[in-house]
């Protein structure tokens, strides 16, 4: 099969090899006669955006889980199928760990300043309470890890449904959810339910100089409410990795705020090592005429 | 029974609750006739230098591990325990899996100067190397948190006894041991065998860029060798909580090095609500005349 890889040039060198060693019977190409392509591995801010010349391609398989910029594009015909990378939540759970235990041990306690700061001993972490916010794949997969530590983890979800080893609280027990959340992770989807659930009423629930962690979505918090918690002390630190407007623009408070760490939208990476298998599984499908997995429902957008 | 609390003012809130909590037939006191008193709860740094007064005291219960300051009292002639805090273990994997988890997730390439550095995603934990040196009790509690969360984990042993989960390497096989460390984990003991271990040799066989954390005993680290492969790059960053002499001075180069954090002795740090059960358990059993818990030879010193 011949696949044109249709994504920014500064992704080839981390895809290609990883794709083409799973797929040896694959000539995995980047220009190519568009009659010839038998399917296309694409993201967004790449080479193509008329996909109509690409008359026997028989998929286009995403490499992101996000496929709101392709599926809108007028001149896609061909099934199109979203990546759901296994190494996702592993990968998100492993971000929240680590923010998490830099929370509850205070590591930024310790400035390089000649000072011998000792006696600040943390709790074990079964005596540190964690809330999560939304129990999907995400989150359960965050809780495993949070609990194998022995974090006491609580989550929130709107269907309420059980999670072993996590007390979860259904949608009348937000409140409660948050009034115990010494660490609070955020993994909410964007919905209308969501956006700007964290105002400043239920950031005044935390206790106080509770750390917030959201690598989930940038509508769920309240940014002006965030800082005044930050600026009151109610909250003592924000580690934030998604944004109302990404990349992050330089001159928002975010950045210079001393209470707040950025990261760049990398808690929910796709990484080739484990999203690669996937596309090569499904391109392999859709050349036998088997059926496509994660096939995107283009009424629905996903 | 009535007990001497002989330690530190400084830490008698964080003790005294919690011991008289478990044992509410305990008279805790700071102070009383010393023939009146059954047994002595003990750390170094409190009032009590001369113990001949106390002819009665039954046992001498220590709070922390070590007893180097207590053992060498020529006045010491009831019977002396020492502290074995089942919490330690766990405190010790929290720190290590911590540190860990800030080196493997690369948390410091993330400056808040406004520039969104995406693109530096690190493999997941199944991707990453971590080398553990000294598999006792607390390099097995490490180790076990660390392949909890997917690491993969070798070990190093003097004894070379087998260690589920982890690859471990008896003493012909240090050099591979830390020839694939990318984060290097030293929990070995102070002997004549282990000091200077860490050379300038055995330095530059580790991968370029990997991680040092020690939180076992500084004479392991030849600092100066250390301090030179961080300035080569050799070393990424070095994580110090133990050094040759404690406080760290305020001059030494550790301090201020840019690639070096000094945390100030808490990786091993004895904890009340874990530790206080076990001196209780152990003044009752002297009360009541039964075998006494983690007896100190005073010949061994330990």
């Amino acid at each position: 099969m011949r696949v044109l890889f249709a994504a920014p040039d500064a992704i080839w060198p981390d895809w290609a090899p990883v794709l083409t060693r799973l797929a040896p019977e694959m000539e995995l190409v980047r220009d190519a006669d568009p009659a010839g392509i038998d399917a296309i591995i694409y993201a967004p801010g790449g080479p193509i955006n008329d996909l109509s010349p690409f008359v026997n391609a028989r998929l286009v398989q995403s490499l992101w889980a996000g496929v709101e910029r392709i599926v809108t594009n007028p001149t896609l015909t061909q099934p199109l199928a979203r990546m759901v990378d296994p190494g996702l939540a592993r990968g998100m759970a492993e971000y929240c760990t680590g923010w998490t235990l830099r929370a509850h041990l205070g590591m930024d306690a310790y400035a390089q300043d000649g000072a011998w700061r000792n006696g600040l001993t943390p709790p074990l972490a079964d005596g540190r309470q964690v809330t999560i916010l939304g129990m999907g794949e995400l989150g359960r997969s965050v809780a495993a890890m949070l609990g194998g530590i022995g974090f006491r983890v609580a989550g929130f979800s709107a269907s309420g449904r059980a999670v072993p080893g996590v007390e979860v609280f259904g949608p009348d027990g937000l409140d409660r959810a948050l009034a115990r959340a010494e660490i609070l992770i955020t993994l909410l989807p964007d919905t209308p339910q969501t956006r700007g659930l964290l105002d400043a009423d239920r950031l005044a629930l935390l206790p106080r100089g509770a750390w917030l962690i959201n690598p989930g979505r940038g509508t769920v918090l309240d940014d002006a409410a965030a800082l005044a918690a930050l600026d009151r002390g109610c909250l003592a630190h924000a580690v934030l990795d998604v944004f109302r407007v990404e990349p992050l623009p330089p001159d928002h408070r975010f950045w210079s705020h001393p209470r707040v760490t950025v990261t760049p939208h990398i808690a929910a990476e796709t990484r080739p090592e484990t999203a690669a298998p996937v596309a090569v599984e499904n391109l392999r499908r859709a050349m036998a005429g088997r059926p496509v997995l994660h096939l995107v429902d283009r009424r629905k957008g996903y």
